[in-house]
């Protein structure tokens, strides 16, 4: 049903120093910075061997949820993405199991995907996000 | 520097609980159970397809650094570990950058490792594990 771990989101106050800390002390490769205005976020990319990334995902303003996030929790760790075959199965098989998707999702993502949100109360605390790549 | 990753940490409540809700609901399979007696862990992994884990950690008591963690910041993720190559020259070019590893690592780890662990406050909030296998 998984096919792998695409990236870990981590939630961090100012996206460039978290990623000359990553890039120059770890030795990882970062991608462009992307603004997602809708969203109220910027994220970047720091890829790791074997094909998993980290995901540094930063407020734009204090609205965002990521700002809220930071604000209840502090910086760090704060979801997985797997990437899986076929969301629109996975939604259905979660409902016979009395487990869903966040209201609203699936929806289109970045990138030619569709993605969807987990309760992290339904999973041992842990924000799952899925995400089906449409383009292979 | 950074081999790749290893697994991921998650602190949970009760281990049985969690195992189930990630091998029945997503599928994955599950190693044997772990108790760690000295540092109050019991531990499972989760394997993913590509190599990385999820180590799903519970509290053996209220004392655990574990039941502390959930205590604050409630069930979820707790740190990542990257497989590394030497991790003796890893401590040193930390040292010549100003950061190191906690007080008493490295140290011997479970399974024939060396494993270390970085303040997650030089890390963007990240709890880091570094790991080296001596065994190859």
């Amino acid at each position: 049903m998984i096919k792998g771990l695409d990236h870990i989101g981590v939630a961090v106050k100012d996206l460039d120093a978290s990623l000359r800390l990553w890039q120059d002390i770890l030795g990882l490769e970062a991608s462009e910075v992307e603004t997602l205005e809708e969203e109220g976020l910027k994220i970047a990319h720091l890829q790791l061997p074997g094909g998993v990334s980290l995901e540094l995902v930063a407020p734009l303003s204090s609205r965002s949820v990521i700002a809220k996030f930071i604000a209840k929790k502090g910086e760090g760790l704060h979801h997985l993405c797997f990437e899986v075959e076929d969301i629109q199965r996975l939604g259905k098989e979660l409902e016979q199991k009395g487990k869903s998707f966040l209201p609203g999702y699936p929806r289109h993502g970045s990138r030619q995907t569709i993605i969807a949100f987990l309760h992290p109360q339904a999973w041992s605390g842990v924000l799952v996000e899925v995400m089906e790549k449409k383009e292979k």
